[in-house]
C-alpha cells in the first residue's frame, strides 16, 4: 500500500522500462501534454532507450517534450503522429513522410480517438498521462489538461507517471468534465468562461492501470523571445482597434473575453492587452494555453479570470506560478481541450479571438501550417476552433518575414488552414483592414494597402490589375474577365520573382 | 382592425409600392428564405420596378428568389449581397465584380447582422419576411425559417409580406428559438433532433412594424433533376460505407443522424438512404434543407424525423407536402438557421455529414465555391457548419465534370472552402477514401486510386511523383524534398494541360 501525499492505494508501482513493457510494439500510445508541458516523460524514454523495434502511433492534446518528439522519434519508433508538434526532430521527420503526421483541429481529438476512427482500431492503445498524485481509480495531471480524460477513457491500459517535481498544488487549477456520448451528449454546463463544474481528478477503471512510475524531472517548455518592434507595433494597432470595437458592440458592453494563440507573439500581445483601454469592462481570457504575458495581467488585477487547458509557461514562468500556486488558482481553471476550446463554449462567451499565421492571402485566406505549401511547421492547433467560433476573428503577424525579404501579404496563399470564412480582421506592424462585410476585390485593396508592407505593395498591385483583367493575354477590361476572386493561377506562387 | 384566419388586429396595411416607400434608397434589407423557398416577393418585386436610384445591401438566410436575386439585380438595385445567392443573374454581377459578395457560414449569419458588424451601423436596416399570418406583435413565417428571428430583432424596420398561397397549415412546422445575448448565451435547450422548444411564431417590437402586404403568389423554387448514373453508383458506394462504419462505431448503436447538402445530388442521396441497410437503428435527420427525397423516406417511415430550417422542395414536392401538412409536421421541425446548423447541436448529435464539392485535391481540401479559383457558383451554405462539427463528414461528388473532359480530383483546389481538417471521407461513384488518420501522401494515394477517374489517375500519379522529387529541377530521391504535403507550385494548376 502506497500512502503519501503523492499515491495513495494498492498501485502497480514499476520502474519505467518495466512499465515500457506495457506497450505493444505496434501501439496507439496517448499522452497527456500541451503547450510543451504536462506530458509524460519516463516511459516516452525507456521506450526510445528499449532497443525495440517499435511502430508507435503518437497521439497528444498539442505539443509535448523532447522525451516524445525527439528521443522517440530519433529512435525511429513512431510510425504516426497526431494532432501537433513543435519540435525540430519531428518536424523533420513529418517534413520527409517518415512520419505519418495528420493535422487536426485540437478540440475534436478527444472524440476522434474515443469515436471517430483516428487510431487503428486493431492496435491496443495505451494512455500515458504525467500526473501530481494518482490512487487505484484516479489521477490529479499535471501543467496540462489536454485530451487526457478522453485518452483515459479511451485507451486499453493505463500507465500514470506521477512526477515529483510538478507541485501538488496543481490540483487546484484542474476543472475536469469530459461530454457524454452523442447523441445523448448534454451541453456543456459550463455559464462564465471561470465557473468550475466537475473535479480536479481524472477518474479511469482500475482495470486499465498498468503501471504507476515515479520520478523527479521537470517540463522542458519553449521558451518566449523578448517582443520584438514588431510585435509591439501589432499589438499597438490591435488595442487601437479592439478600443473602438468593444465601443460599438453591445457584445462587450461589461466584459471583454479575449483568445490568443500560441507563441511568442500571442505571449506578447497578452502582456500588451494591459495598455488597452477598455474603460471599465472586466477583461477575461477564453483561449486554451496560459502564458507568461497573462501572468502579469493577473499580478496587475486586469484580468477577472482565464480558462486553458494549459500552463504553456517558460521555465520562469512556471517558478512564478509555483510559488504562488493557491493565490494563481483563484482565478486560473484548466480544463480539458474539449472544453477548453469549445465551439459552442466560445460561440456561448463571444469570444475575441486573436491567433497568427505564416501568411494571409489577398482575399482573406491564411496558412498557419505549411511553409511554401508544402514544409509543415508544427500544425493547426486549436487556432481554427476558434477562429471559426468566435464572434471576432482576428489573424495578427508581421507583415514580412526573413527580415523583410519576403512578404507574409501574398496573392494566393499555397495552404489554407482558414477560409476567408473564417477571417474577419486582420492585424499587421503597418495596420489593421478590418474584411467583414467586403467582398473579395475590396479585402484585397485593404490587405494590400493597410497591412502589406510598402515594399510590395506595389508588386501586389500589379498582381492584382492582371488578375482582374483576366491574366496577361486577356483583352476585356478590368472587371469583366478577372471573377469573383481575381487570380492569375500562372503567377498565383511567382508574382515575387 | 383586420381579423381573418391569416391578419389579425390593427395592421398597417399597405400595397407592395406603399411599403417599399419604407425602404431607404441606401437600406440594407434582411430578406426571409432559404433553400428558394419562403422569400418576400411582392416588396422586393415594387423595390425593382420604382425607378429609384438604389443601392441595397441584402442579407437572406440562404438562397432566395427571382424577384430579389434576378429583379432587383437587374435594377441595377443591389451594391452588397450576403451571404448566399443561387441565381444565374446575381451570379454574374457577383463575378462582374458589379455586386459586392462576402460568402459566410449560413450558421452565423444572424449573430453577424446583429452584433458583428457585417452591416453597416449606419444604414437602415429593414426585415422584409414572408409569412403566413400576422398580427401586430408576430408573424408566422412561411416555407422556410432561415434567419428571421435574427433578422427580426435586428432591424430598423419590419415589412410583413402574407402570402395566400402558402398554407396557414405552415404553422406546424416551425419551432422558433433565438439564441440570447452572449457572453450570457445559455446553450439551446434542444435535447433531441426533433424536440420542440420553442414557439411556432416569430414575435417583434410592433413599433417595428411598418407596412403589412397580402399576396398570392407561389415559390419559385429550382427543380432537382432526375438521378444520373453517377448519382445512383455515388449513393451505392455511400451507404455501403455507412452501413460499416455504423456497424464499427459506438455512436450509431441505436441511430444514425444524418445532413445531406443542398441539390440535386443531395436530394438523390436522400432518396436512396432508404436502400441502406443499417439494421434496426433509426434513421434521423438533421440538416438544414427538407428536400424531395425525404418526403420518400417519411412516408415509408423509414425516418424517425427531420429538423431543417427550408422545406426546400420542387414545385411537386411543395404541392405534396401542402396537400398532408398535418401529418408531415409530426416528424419535420423547422428551426431558426443558427439552430438548425448550430455547431453546438451538430456536435452534440454526433451527425454524419455529407455535402458535395466542385472538386477536392490530392490533399483532401475542397473547393464548394469558386470554378477555376475565381469564379463564384453559390456559397459555402451550411456546409462548413456540418462539416466542420460533424462526428464524420463526408464529401461526395463525381469524380468528373464536362462530360468527363475535367477531373474532381485535382492536385490542389484553386479555392479552398473546407480544410484537409475537416475532410474525413470522399466519395465518388469510383469509390471511397476514408481519410482519417491518414498523412497528406497517403491521402493522395488513396484519392487517386479510389476516387479519381481512371482516365486521369496517370497524370495524378506523374504530378504528384514529380511534387514528391521536389519538382522537376530536384535531384533529391524521393520523399526527400517534397515536404509533408509534397507539392510542384509551378505546375499545381496546370498539371493537366
Amino acid at each position: 500500500m502506497a500512502e503519501s501525499d503523492r499515491l495513495s492505494g494498492d498501485l502497480p508501482l514499476r520502474d519505467a522500462e518495466e512499465a515500457a513493457d506495457a506497450v505493444p510494439d505496434d501501439a496507439a500510445l496517448l499522452v497527456s501534454g500541451f503547450g510543451s508541458v504536462g506530458y509524460p516523460k519516463a516511459v516516452p524514454e525507456a521506450l526510445a532507450d528499449s532497443g525495440r523495434d517499435l511502430a508507435l502511433t503518437v497521439v497528444s492534446g498539442g505539443s509535448v517534450g523532447g522525451e516524445i518528439d525527439a528521443a522517440l522519434v530519433e529512435a525511429d519508433a513512431v510510425g504516426r503522429r497526431f494532432p501537433f508538434q513543435a519540435r525540430p526532430e519531428i518536424r523533420a521527420a513529418v517534413n520527409d513522410g517518415r512520419v505519418a503526421f495528420a493535422d487536426r483541429h485540437v478540440a475534436g481529438v478527444g472524440d476522434d480517438v474515443q469515436y471517430g476512427g483516428l487510431v487503428a482500431t486493431d492496435a491496443t492503445s495505451v494512455a500515458i498521462v504525467e500526473a501530481v498524485a494518482a490512487g487505484e481509480d484516479w489521477l490529479v495531471p499535471s501543467t496540462s489538461l489536454g485530451q487526457t480524460p478522453a485518452f483515459v477513457e479511451a485507451a486499453d491500459r493505463l500507465v500514470v507517471e506521477v512526477n515529483a517535481a510538478q507541485p501538488r498544488a496543481l490540483e487546484r487549477f484542474h476543472d475536469v468534465y469530459r461530454p457524454g456520448t452523442p447523441p445523448d451528449r448534454e451541453p456543456i454546463p459550463v455559464d462564465s468562461p471561470g465557473e468550475r463544474v466537475g473535479s480536479p481528478r481524472v477518474e479511469f477503471d482500475p482495470g486499465k492501470l498498468a503501471a504507476v512510475v515515479e520520478l523527479d524531472r521537470r517540463d522542458d517548455p519553449y521558451e518566449f523571445r523578448e517582443p520584438t518592434a514588431d510585435d509591439r507595433a501589432i499589438a499597438a494597432n490591435l488595442c487601437e482597434f479592439l478600443e473602438a470595437e468593444v465601443e460599438r458592440s453591445e457584445l462587450f458592453a461589461e466584459s471583454v473575453r479575449l483568445q490568443f494563440g500560441v507563441g511568442s507573439l500571442g505571449n506578447a500581445l497578452m502582456g500588451a492587452l494591459g495598455d488597452a483601454d477598455v474603460g471599465d469592462r472586466d477583461l477575461v481570457y477564453f483561449g486554451e494555453v496560459i502564458q507568461d504575458g497573462l501572468l502579469d495581467l493577473l499580478d496587475e488585477g486586469l484580468l477577472r479570470s482565464a480558462s486553458a487547458t494549459s500552463l504553456a509557461l517558460s521555465a520562469s514562468g512556471q517558478d512564478r506560478l509555483f510559488a504562488d500556486a493557491e493565490r494563481y488558482a483563484e482565478d486560473v481553471v484548466l480544463r480539458p481541450t474539449d472544453v477548453s476550446n469549445s465551439p459552442a463554449l466560445i460561440d456561448r462567451f463571444g469570444v475575441v479571438a486573436v491567433n497568427s499565421a505564416l501568411e494571409v492571402d489577398a482575399y482573406g485566406h491564411a496558412n498557419s501550417t505549411n511553409v511554401g505549401g508544402t514544409r509543415m511547421v508544427n500544425g493547426v492547433g486549436g487556432s481554427g476552433d476558434f477562429a471559426r467560433n468566435a464572434a471576432l476573428s482576428v489573424f495578427a503577424l508581421p507583415s514580412t518575414a526573413s527580415d523583410g525579404d519576403v512578404s507574409r501579404v501574398v496573392p494566393m496563399v499555397p495552404h489554407v488552414d482558414h477560409t476567408e470564412h473564417d477571417v474577419d480582421v486582420v492585424v499587421t506592424e503597418q495596420g489593421v483592414a478590418d474584411l467583414r462585410g467586403t467582398s473579395p476585390r475590396e479585402r484585397a485593396r485593404l490587405l494590400v494597402e493597410e497591412c502589406a508592407h510598402p515594399d510590395f505593395r506595389e508588386r501586389l498591385r500589379a498582381y492584382l490589375d492582371r488578375a482582374r483583367r483576366g491574366g496577361d493575354d486577356a483583352d476585356g477590361g478590368e472587371g469583366a474577365r478577372g471573377g469573383h476572386l481575381p487570380h492569375d493561377l500562372d503567377a498565383a506562387f511567382s508574382w515575387d520573382e
